[in-house]
């Protein structure tokens, strides 16, 4: 299906009624809830008894297979981690690609408990030739005409960094059946592609990995020809709670002149964020910025807003560490991957 | 804005990606997780301190203000309660009414945990006079070119039968700030709009209350003119788990030819379901009923379908012992309201 400026189709729409975004209104809160976390779900939530259920290590020197308990009793981690759906604002692109339709809400942040893959892996013995690391879910389906398990992989060196867990607790409770019960991956500063969710095995390859959902999907390419470069880290992205109260239908904005506190969160996954700007009718000026939530989760961000009577347009946008900045208008790509292109929020002042 | 057979616009999709529709795989849990639980909020998700919260009870012989503790002392009851969105079904209406386009996955079923509504206004003395009994949540907006709170009112009849609750808690923890935190109202049998949440304030009127959302939005009605008549009970609804798996972007279900059990729920607001019928290939067969979850909850409903290869097509249907059956088409209304018409899932049998 090519990219197009068509309407909304009826698959982007049952789509849109499966997955969930996280109401903009929830980025007041540091840890999402979990019903408000945004979810992507290629295929069905599968049914797991996990009285069955075994996480398999394979073609790794010792292998191994690990019952939920026994998971559940290694060192316990708990890590705030914001994470986002790398088709996030997927549908504001011209030609629009055709997958989830997501405009800015494929977000959230929560508290994953769990333990440390690393020193799992590390028991078992990593092969010398490993290339890449495998990680399958339970979840089967068909994407671009490919039969297949949900699969990801990930290089050595990615594993080894002490915050990629296997998580089996979200908020302080265990896995709702949507967000990967009993076992997912958590990958901090990734896109959520690579947190796989209801692990079922872990292998080792000798050459990079190439199932569907790695090559071709999730790559930034200017045709379905072109391999181009894979998506890995989560962009810069600021989003502000729009001010004042909705129309239900339009949610257009209405507030009264007063000076009203825009308030917001900001996030990178590759560097800290170190400014956010709020730009009021084209006119950009400096955000406060708040304490993380996290080492790899988002910081607030506010600005006191002197809203005068009349139509505004207020945007944000985030710079990090690295030097990296939203862009006002997002290169386009093939696949509609990592559009964070800054949000912009109609407001009428009375 | 007039119903359109035209394609859907983006106020509909920022409608589709902020409230929430339930995967139908998650029809096999009895109880619905948290967060599969389908969402509609017409406005923002408010701001609650629980702190300053009061539910105040006013017009009333004896007007009284309730903080969250004293709510939780009263005596507890459990329900599990089965909600649908009126207007579940919206976006299979032709021409579609522009809303929240659902096509069938506003539901959910949540055990409620709170106190009986009626006991405390019996207490507060209901003025003889009495009409209706309004319920104000704390969420403000526009809607129809009006600014108001979102209200809904019933009579005394309803509001005196024993299972309509004040519920503090969804699935044994306290509300998830999008399902009404601190206190929600809790209408078994009638649709989701009725259960108010956020709940603020319960006030007496002495004629027919006409606020935004009670008329002229949820009525059944053939034009923007018209009055209608009132939406009420959840209309008989059966659906099944989509069988087999799914293509990621067309959701067209592919399965190997065996003998396969077809599964889902069924309910009705106004009577026991008495019977779901599986479609094949527009050849209705009986299914086998489950128990049901409780008295205002879904029943299963299974059935072993021998899947011959080639192109198929499901569809179920419900009737309850009312003898309401869903209509295989839908009479069209205005607001697109309670379209129970029969979900059909095509499948591929290889």
């Amino acid at each position: 299906m090519q990219p197009t400026d068509g309407p909304l189709t009826f698959e982007e729409l049952q789509l849109a009624t499966r997955n969930r975004g996280m109401p903009l209104e929830a980025l007041r809160y540091d840890i999402t809830p979990v019903g408000l976390h945004y979810l992507l779900i290629h295929f069905d939530i599968p049914r797991i008894d996990v009285r069955d259920w075994r996480l398999t290590i394979s073609d790794f020197n010792e292998p191994v297979a690990l019952a939920y308990d026994e998971i559940r009793a290694l060192p316990r981690t708990t890590l705030p981690v914001t994470m986002e759906c790398a088709g996030n604002g997927r549908a504001r692109l011209h030609p629009r690609p055709l997958s989830n339709p997501w405009l800015n809400e494929a977000i959230g942040t929560a508290e994953w408990s769990g333990t440390s893959l690393w020193p799992i892996l590390e028991r078992a013995g990593l092969p010398r030739d490993t290339a890449e690391i495998v990680f399958r879910g339970a979840d089967p389906g068909i994407q671009g005409g490919v039969e297949h398990f949900y699969e990801r992989s990930l290089t050595p060196a990615e594993v080894q960094r002490p915050e990629v867990l296997l998580a089996y607790e979200m908020n302080g409770r265990p896995l709702e059946p949507q967000h990967g019960f009993p076992v997912r991956l958590i990958v901090p500063g990734w896109y959520g592609m690579t947190s796989v969710k209801w692990l079922t095995s872990i292998r080792t390859v000798t050459v990079p990995f190439t199932g569907y959902q790695q090559t071709p999907a999730y790559h930034f390419t200017g045709s379905e020809d072109e391999e181009g470069e894979p998506v890995q880290r989560i962009r810069p992205r600021a989003l502000m709670v729009p001010p004042g109260v909705p129309d239900y239908f339009s949610r257009h904005r209405f507030l009264d002149a007063s000076r009203v506190a825009v308030f917001g969160r900001a996030w990178s996954g590759s560097a800290e964020v170190t400014k956010v700007e709020l730009g009021i009718d084209g006119v950009w000026s400096e955000a406060t910025l708040g304490e993380s939530v996290g080492q790899f989760a988002w910081r607030s961000w506010s600005f006191a807003w002197d809203a005068t009577p009349g139509e505004h347009v207020l945007s944000c946008r985030a710079t990090d560490a690295a030097g990296a900045v939203q862009p006002i208008e997002q290169p386009w790509n093939y696949q509609g991957m990592g559009n964070n292109s800054v949000q912009t929020v109609a407001v009428t002042v009375r």
